[in-house]
């Protein structure tokens, strides 16, 4: 028997119960991991909550990030081995796996060795973060060296790993952030320059900071009516990405910027990258180099233990946090 | 000396004016042209009101589609002679040329010799129409047999050139228009269904049609709150073209739908294919075919000659037609 997390209502981190369960042998096409490190995620809060894509199935598992040691190959996989170090990539339904355990099955191909210079708390907080960032900058977004992207929501861990990703390809991340309690934090983080929601003048400064030329991405998870002004501080061709819904509301897009400018309003999520071959092998080409190269480094907030799981959910809705919250197994 | 129209104040059909000017010989790129037929655009309309995308310039001139007998061609051009008949694509500023006159200069990259069979007429009806509708739907959207593409406004000369693309590639074009009144003519004009935004319920009866599949790409130049519901009615991957701005309002984007779904919301202007060569020769070559074939077939409301463009306006802002006003030069 080992231990996993589930709840069988929404609500808050109270509703997480920790319950001893058999983990069977892994299926054809998944490995099991021994579990030494949880990467916690919003969508993990928003599913709880019952805010998410798609609704939970009671009793209902969740996670998308671990990193571990492989402990049982089930039939049909390759490239892995019982003992191996690795980090599983989200590319899955909560339906289907969840890595909240002491041990779990997880779908080979979105298992990844991970490099053997970074710790299990490391790994289990990269792989969402740098392959989220990736997929919207890099894989659709091209964004190439000179070019000016707009981060919201920059101190999370989405957003620091669009600013390392911005800075590793020789383009300017301005950080857009709610107050000003994380300004120095995120110029730390390598911001170029960090706006204020609260300022509600982010458009015009855009403008001033890139001489009029205005910015060729926004990457937001936020959404709702804050979301207009950004998509104003685009140029001619620009693209906003909206990868989260933290607002539920509409997007109000002004319609003469979008006519205008040619702008595209694309939803984006991370399982475009993760559950198509191509782009998955690409994007951990990218990370793994990265990586390796130390450009790319996962900022870890807070390590909470196993038995504290409730309070690393309430710490991550606190929203004080800046970077990854990763719980110790 | 010959004639064209221009205005000296945006306001209602009467701020047009008819003066006499001395066009010059045709400059380099250029070629002059006499014309024989005008179409006219809503663009036209908007421009003359002050709510286009660029501001007059007065005294101003206007006018996209024309076709006529070449009379005079500028050094440096190749491939027409003086006598052609040829059509005048929209590929350029009010503030560079107007083709609301009796003799105009056009860049010749923007002219193209219609076939033979069509009328002066036709031509000048043709270029704006298909090649907005072409763009979006076969260059950027990729439509293709067995889709389905909601067409509002269908009842406009780009909608009906949407339909006949449509089903010239076998897709299915559904009409989204106001009223009842036009239901009819849409389905003479070869729309599969006609759905009316009067009935508020486009996205159910959109799944009704499409067992539950929806739809591929929204094609659209009114956007506003109407909007939302026709973005509600894509499926998983789907694109929403925006290619005009008939309600100023903001375009409010239900976040769920945008994000899981994966949508896209792209602010289209024919201009993006006809300032590009490649783009634009892949649109003549369609177009041409098309014409050729019979499969496309400038629908013409009312011809209206020279002396009575504001009639012919006002008959344009009069929302009554179906199809495209021509003007008999």
């Amino acid at each position: 028997m080992s231990r996993k997390y589930v709840f069988n209502a929404t609500g808050g981190p109270e509703v997480l119960e920790c319950i001893d369960t058999a983990v069977p042998a892994p299926s054809a096409g998944e490995v099991r991991i021994s579990v030494k490190a949880i990467g916690l995620n919003r969508a993990e809060v928003m599913y709880r909550t019952g805010h998410y894509v798609i609704d939970p199935v009671f009793p209902a598992q969740l996670g998308y990030e671990a990193a571990g040691i492989i402990d049982a190959i089930g039939p049909g996989v390759s490239g892995l081995r019982v003992g191996d170090a690795v980090s599983v990539i989200p590319g899955f339904a909560f339906t289907d796996y969840g890595m909240y355990g002491e041990l779990v099955n997880a779908p080979a191909r979105a298992v990844v060795r991970h490099p053997e210079t970074i710790s299990f708390e490391k790994a289990a907080a990269s792989w969402m973060m740098f392959t989220t960032a990736y997929g919207a900058l890099i894989e659709y977004g091209a964004l190439s060296a000179g070019e000016t992207v707009l981060i919201r929501a920059a101190s999370s861990s989405v957003g620091l790993a669009a600013i390392q990703i911005a800075n590793m390809v020789g383009a300017r991340p301005i950080a857009i952030t709610r107050g000003q309690a994380k300004r120095q934090g995120l110029l730390d983080a390598g911001a170029s320059a960090v706006l204020c929601t609260d300022d509600k003048n982010i458009a015009a400064d855009v403008e001033r900071l890139t001489a009029g030329k205005g910015a060729r991405i926004v990457f937001d998870p936020v959404g709702g009516p804050g979301a207009a002004d950004l998509i104003r501080s685009l140029h001619h061709g620009g693209i906003f990405f909206q990868y989260g819904a933290l607002d539920h509301s509409d997007i109000p897009v002004p319609v003469f910027d979008l006519l205008g400018k040619h702008l595209t309003i694309r939803g984006y999520e991370l399982f475009e990258i993760t559950t198509d071959d191509e782009k998955l092998a690409r994007a951990k080409t990218f990370i793994i180099d990265g990586i390796a190269s130390g450009k790319l480094d996962a900022r870890i907030d807070q390590v909470f233990d196993f038995d504290d799981m409730a309070a690393a959910h309430a710490h991550l809705e606190s929203n004080s946090q800046i970077g990854k919250i990763v719980v110790r197994v």
